[in-house]
């Protein structure tokens, strides 16, 4: 899979967006203006077959995967979905039963978030796709971005990371709920969902922001996928779990005397949901810097893949 | 090109779309719900290399017709476009130039009209597809639907049609501002813009509104493209005009007693631009006579195309 921002990278230069007018493509939604005093946000996400996944995934996964990444994107604003719409590039070879299977998972997922079916377009492709625009709106307030960690702050993240080209990719659940949460009862600094992988996300995060940050290699939520990937190789695996994009989990910041609190109450509401405290920020503008156990380390093979710097 | 209404079709008992919360698939765009007291609407397109132009287009006329085919949806409802989502699938071959220009139709077509690119997606697919997604609001009270029409209302027609394929459905200006005029000055009771042909799209318009019509067809504005295609034979050359899909201009209904004001202004307003009143609204549901000079006529060609009954 290409990484998106590395696209993104490229045409950004040809784009003459207005920054101040739109959040576009440096977050993942843009901003429409307000609705009933509240921000409106528009967000694009396109899946394709071959790219974001194969043949063999049921047509129930592609179209609630199709959906999912939006909801991600969504939640990775503290924004809470409206409606949406659906735009279908299907191969002559597909038959109707592989479309209502589509629609099946798709509309699965919109009912569990209360997402109306706005409408949408279907056209003839030679390679499937299946691109969906959601429009959201932020009930409690302002949207959170990816600019304000502060340095200090914890960095935390739900769930368990790495392996997700397994499956988890194709079933993940959009942490909307959890985002919510996170923003109405808690002092959220900087919010994003990891589609890149960790680490990626993070230097997104902390380059936005202008700060560093000190991680704990012990804490970092490794995956059982991961793990299978790795075959054993505790190294491998954290590697997996550090670097393997589209987990969608949630990555954010928030001052030091949040945290106990955060952890007691996400227990109550999320008893099955891991969430992890994975470091702080830091001054040092655009430096990771690791410890294990506390101790300070270099972490070679991640030096090796050119992660110690992300700037 | 495939019609859409007919893949529509195959679709629509799939999808257990609301359709009292949500216009979507009869009409062009989906109903969002309020925004500073007017009607949001969503609305949705994509254009697929090969389907719906050919490698041989330019890369600004692709971005322009991109965003232009929304844009003509957003007129059909008499709506003022606000923001829109670009997703773009994109071939490993097509260079950061090809994507420049790209962006440089579309976003010429955008200021023309004062919409905002709020950000978009961009992917590698095997075949070129660009997938827009518009977001409108009503400034003049309700949207305008294809439901309206009354016996005895008469039906106009902006431009000129078919032959759209030689060039027109890679430059043709989405009839926004004629949208709007039509909406704020006159008592308009049904609007559509013509994309799959004049007369299947009058047949969307009449099946939906329960009625028929009574068309006169030395009335039929025909291009010079359609001329050309039919290379001189004018019977050809009105076939063009009635079937050829890809015209997006307006056509609408009214009641009698607006014509000869909406005449007068219409000059005035839009000298460059034709109206053609082709028609009046009849009872005979789901059926189209036909009139030449005043007299009725019967149209075997058409009749042989199965145009005559439309339902």
């Amino acid at each position: 899979m290409i990484p998106e921002s590395k696209l993104l990278k490229g045409i950004r230069r040809y784009v003459p967006f207005d920054l101040k007018e739109s959040l576009c493509l440096e977050d993942d939604a843009g901003l429409l203006g307000k609705y009933r005093q509240k921000d409106l946000l528009v967000t694009s996400d396109v899946i394709v077959e071959g790219v974001d996944f194969l043949r063999d995934a049921l047509p129930e996964q592609i179209g609630h995967k199709a959906l999912a990444v939006n909801l991600s994107d969504v939640a990775a604003m503290a924004a809470r979905p409206l409606g949406f719409m659906v735009i279908l590039g299907i191969p002559s070879t597909y038959r109707p039963l592989w479309i209502q299977r589509f629609y099946r998972g798709l509309l699965k997922l919109a009912r569990r978030y209360e997402v109306t079916c706005l409408g949408g377009d279907i056209s003839r492709a030679r390679q499937l796709f299946a691109a969906v625009t959601v429009v959201a709106d932020t009930p409690h307030g302002k949207y959170v971005t990816r600019r304000g960690a502060r340095p200090g702050d914890c960095i935390a993240v739900t769930g368990q990371l790495g392996g997700s080209i397994l499956k988890h990719h194709l079933t993940f659940e959009p942490r909307l709920r959890e985002a919510l949460f996170l923003k109405t009862r808690f002092d959220l600094t900087s919010l994003i969902d990891i589609s890149d992988g960790l680490l990626r996300d993070l230097g997104h995060l902390l380059r936005l922001s202008g700060a560093g940050a000190c991680l704990e290699l012990s804490h970092i939520p490794i995956s059982e996928d991961a793990r299978r990937l790795a075959g054993g190789n505790e190294r491998k695996a954290l590697e997996h779990a550090l670097m393997d994009g589209e987990d969608f989990e949630l990555l954010f910041t928030l001052p030091e005397r949040e945290k106990t609190r955060l952890t007691k109450l996400w227990r109550q509401r999320f008893p099955r949901l891991p969430l992890s405290w994975i470091g702080v920020v830091s001054k040092q503008r655009g430096r990771i810097s690791w410890r294990k156990e506390g101790q300070p380390v270099s972490s070679p093979s991640l030096k090796r893949a050119g992660y110690e710097h992300f700037l």
